[in-house]
């Protein structure tokens, strides 16, 4: 499964978990016991020109702030070229699908049958991303997201081929190659001749992908390296001529000449050394092959390397979060497919003497799966186009795109089989492949459990940075009294449960303003308990994971809110026939993402039951570990 | 699968849905428009003696009630003999299971491995609860769920193999068998040398089962039946030689004379006419048989009628209620199973230096599985228990044990996934098995949806006959001065937000008190609630499927909190060793159980937000279901 690596900027010391790019600078930022003995809240703090500020839009809800330019209004990058050639693209890959390929066919074969790889490969299905003059289709990211948005509406093992091919195989050659290397792999994988795989994941190295063992040792020479090691679950790991390996090499700090191991990525082709095991068998996802693959004493020539030697980690990391966005579009289209085969059920089916969909609790199912879809939606393609505008800052939308839109699709399919009763359980009702397709999105290329901890502590970072600056401030108080003042008032307001003056008036439509107030008062009610938090806790945060789960769920639910605050916004301004449709599904958002949100800051705040309720949680966990299982006593003593 | 009938207790007429058997006479008892024109709020009203009040728990709350005694204190049936031949059952059937049996095998091979059919067979598993004169083991409800407990816990496949047979598939003989029929059926039955199916669900009859149209007819000899009619999704269709069937035959009315078609339940012989297909494929539970059962003109002998013609509606119904608490406890052992396993792997696996345990996130996913199972188990024996004490009304709190098993499970299992990552996925796993697996206990046997509706119609039911009486009542409004007064305190209190009086104090352990307080709070909120809607939509609550859902939802919420309260009362008293770590998981439950309740009761009441969301609801379901599927526009524009 691509990486099935989890997700990989994190790293540990002694019993910390530390987002390790992120992190450690969070730390230095925010010191070892917080922001302690300064009052914040009775400060006239000035807001220095120095301190770095994201643009990200999310990075910016962490400081209780409203960075509209990624996301309002609604981006829109297609030149009418570009929008003209994918329009184009659309209706025969869309075709090929309908009529080539036959998910239920390559589910059962547990590969993709040939007919649809032959015809994958003419479609330049391989390339779609490499450059044209490389022999691929030079699409950019949305063009990229349309495209496997269909792949996901109809089969997510194709999907998987194509993505650990593309999405993380070969990713790195297209972020990091030098002339030569595009100029010598590209061609070959633009046609699938060659096909890639992302070679990150061990057996003793998931989530902690920074603990790898493959070694790679260069040469006396310098010529090559010699690489050994194994890794596991490695998508198209069985059919890949060209590997993106990761494995530690020794690297000479040139300030002080001493050696570390470092994580270096390479490009290794199959040949002596490479093996690769038989097919695993796993739940989902099965047209795609997914396979160990050991490297034992490979030779890998030194010009191989990819992206520098020791900046292996960096590599990878960039690799994912590049893909995410795709994931995102490609389950947009899959969830589009389980609502149009719930709604096929649900007019067709009698019962009771009634349509199905004429039952409320139908009704509440098929609408909350459209909103899902419609979030997930908007959220893949508001990615892509930052993306595409150049934004080098979307990490944390990009994981929130990358959660959101696994456990959105995992419960749209759900919803559907419950929908279709017996016959979703059929196996020739198609969608139980899907379910089971599904369940790896939520594990692999970064747990979801691990994105929502790197959600939160790159925004605590960032939050955490502003904080720090202020109290420097300090020593200078008078040295912008007009910055001072503002940013005094600010907090002081929103201590009083007050509006700190953050709008979206003149950017969301005004049929949505209500929502619109919902989603501000959300992000003043997030920055400030994200400020009470870093004063609280310092450092110590990046180990409170009871804490961090819910900040990340607090950022997935906000950013979600303005996401479709902002598309529901054009589309009523453009007076789409669809916009008052648009506004509906943004006002249910809207209106129950602010309740979690309220709710879970609650919780965390000073006086809330959040306390109370981790040491709970703590306490049953500990007593389960302890005695291996369950613990209460049988009711019947036995 | 077993019946996959989905509920029963539901039919039709016009475009409402009716819990038939219920919701009649909750209509007949609420009236047209509701209790209209009373203002029931300045009332003092007499409770009258003859309102027949259910002693059901869950029935209770439905009016603000605690009628304790059929959950405090927590009960317990078994006698000294028969703790002691249950417990040396346990170890037994146990050891079968985990040396014998092989569920991956019996996975692959699509049907339970014949080593493991003989050994079932030879412990007695196919005869439980029959009589042991009759060649069972003669266990009454609490035996059989320890021991489907273990099943459960082991290979869900074998337990819908047995349950198909013995909770469903002959459980009509045990119910409503004449002293011939089970002289003549059950010892075939019990030894396994015939095994059963429940044959109800065709093709356009799922949830709707009133809705069948396999027929019989009785000869004119009057010796026999001619029976005709497709059934579809039988567990242990292909396998079984001995079904009870449900058709429709006309039935004259004593009266008027006049004949009408009514189900009548039949027990059949495979012989002649009847013929089954190839097993289903299907997502889970691939051990367990299923398969289409076809008769065609089959002669039926007019002495293998089950419970008498016509009543073939109420036998099915009995049959089903009588077998959910089984589910609960076989579910409850798979949790078991699923815990155990998480904590095996995150007390082993180590990442970023620290055992997965030592994380938070993991720890709040552990905590809730316990949780989950923890309730759960409560629910299993005290159900069981109130049945083998004889109590007749327990229909609904079976009907939640389902519903909130099958989901708890689900959920318990998913996390269990979550936390094995990769390993998770992959079928040597094991866990994936188990997902799949369960998926089918949401929505066989009454899927959850239909089952919320019957427990909040069933319980509504109650709560409106009450209302209705104390209507009455008013007639003669001095007939009865002390009842009078007390019920007008209780609810004008519970109208100014004060407790009514009710509580749990005595009945739960000091040390459950705040949590016992929440229920207490819930339960009075919920019956105040109950009444508002009543008042409000009267009859016509039965089409208001949001609203209900949600009552629904409350009353799960509150027999749950009830359930924990009761065991962890009963622990602490008894000074247990895991008392402590009991009173925590009943703790946590029963915090969040009331915040949720306390929410959806809100959004339910006069100036609740539920109405505007409703119709938001509503109005995205129409709009997809004209549409075909996804309604808005691409961001894109194509």
């Amino acid at each position: 499964m691509k990486s099935c690596g989890r997700f990989l900027g994190v790293r540990a010391w002694g019993s910390r978990i530390f987002l390790r790019p992120y992190v450690q600078a969070a730390q230095n930022v925010l010191g070892k016991d917080g922001i302690s003995g300064v009052d914040v809240s009775a400060r006239v703090q000035e807001r220095p020109a120095a301190a770095e500020e994201s643009r990200s839009f999310a990075a910016g809800m962490f400081n209780g702030h409203i960075h509209p330019e990624q996301v309002f209004p609604y981006p829109s990058v297609l030149t009418e070229d570009q929008s003209q050639f994918l329009s184009e693209l659309v209706g025969p890959v869309s075709r090929f699908f309908e009529e080539v390929n036959d998910p239920a066919v390559n589910d059962s074969l547990q590969r993709v049958d040939d007919e649809t790889l032959t015809g994958l490969k003419e479609l330049g299905a391989f390339g779609l991303q490499i450059p044209s003059e490389l022999g691929g289709l030079g699409l950019n990211n949305t063009q990229y997201a349309r495209l496997v948005e269909i792949v996901g509406l109809h089969d997510l093992g194709v999907g998987i081929t194509l993505g650990a091919h593309q999405s993380i195989g070969f990713k790195g050659i297209l972020l990091y190659g030098t002339e030569e290397q595009k100029a010598k792999y590209l061609p070959h994988l633009a046609s699938g001749n060659t096909m890639a795989a992302f070679c990150l994941t061990e057996p003793s190295s998931g989530s902690d992908a920074a603990s790898i063992r493959t070694t790679a040792h260069r040469s006396n020479c310098g010529k090559y390296y010699t690489l050994t090691g194994g890794k596991i679950w490695i998508s198209n790991g069985g059919l890949a001529n060209l590997f993106t390996v990761f494995a530690k090499t020794p690297v000479q700090d040139a300030a002080t000449g001493e050696s570390r191991d470092k994580i270096t990525a390479f490009i290794v082709e199959r040949g002596e050394g490479v093996t690769s095991g038989p097919p695993d068998k796993k739940l989902g996802i099965r047209a795609s092959n997914t396979a160990s693959v050991h490297f034992d004493e490979v030779r890998v020539p030194a010009e191989n390397v990819l992206g520098g030697e020791g900046n292996g980690f960096k590599v990878a990391m960039n690799i994912l979060n590049n893909g995410r966005f795709g994931m995102a579009a490609a389950l947009s289209g899959t969830m589009k497919g389980m609502i149009r085969r719930a709604v096929e059920h649900a007019t067709s089916r009698t019962q009771f003497g009634s349509k199905l969909h004429q039952f409320g609790m139908i009704q509440e199912k098929l609408a909350r799966m459209a909103v899902l879809q419609y979030v997930t939606e908007s959220m893949a393609y508001m990615i892509s186009a930052n993306m595409d505008s150049g934004h080098k800052d979307f990490q944390i939308e990009a994981a929130i795109s990358k959660i959101f839109g696994s456990e959105a699709a995992w419960s749209v399919t759900d919803e559907c089989i419950q929908i279709l009763g017996g016959t979703g359980f059929m196996t020739d009702g198609g969608a139980e492949r899907v379910l089971r397709d599904l369940r790896i999105f939520r594990i692999f290329e970064g747990t979801n459990d691990i994105l929502r901890l790197f959600v939160a502590l790159q925004g605590l970072q960032g939050a955490g940075k502003e904080l720090k600056s202020l109290q420097k401030a300090l020593s200078s108080p008078l040295s912008n009294s007009t910055l001072l003042l503002r940013e005094g008032v600010r907090r002081a307001r929103r201590r009083a449960g007050l509006s700190t003056g953050i709008t979206l008036q003149g950017r969301v439509h005004p049929e949505l303003l209500k929502s619109a107030e919902l989603a501000v008062a959300s992000v003043e009610d997030f920055g400030g308990t994200v400020e009470e938090l870093l004063v609280k806790y310092g450092k110590r945060i990046v180990d409170e994971q009871f804490v961090l789960q819910r900040v990340a769920d607090c950022a997935i639910d906000l950013y979600a809110m303005m996401v479709v605050l902002s598309r529901a916004s054009q589309s009523l301004s453009n007076e789409l026939p669809t916009s008052l449709h648009e506004k509906i599904l943004c006002d249910i958002w809207c209106c129950e993402a602010e309740s979690r949100v309220r709710r879970k800051l609650r919780s965390l705040r000073s006086g809330g039951d959040g306390a109370a309720l981790f040491r709970n949680l703590r306490s049953v966990s500990s007593a389960l570990t302890e005695n291996g299982g369950v613990v209460a006593k049988h009711p019947l003593g036995f």
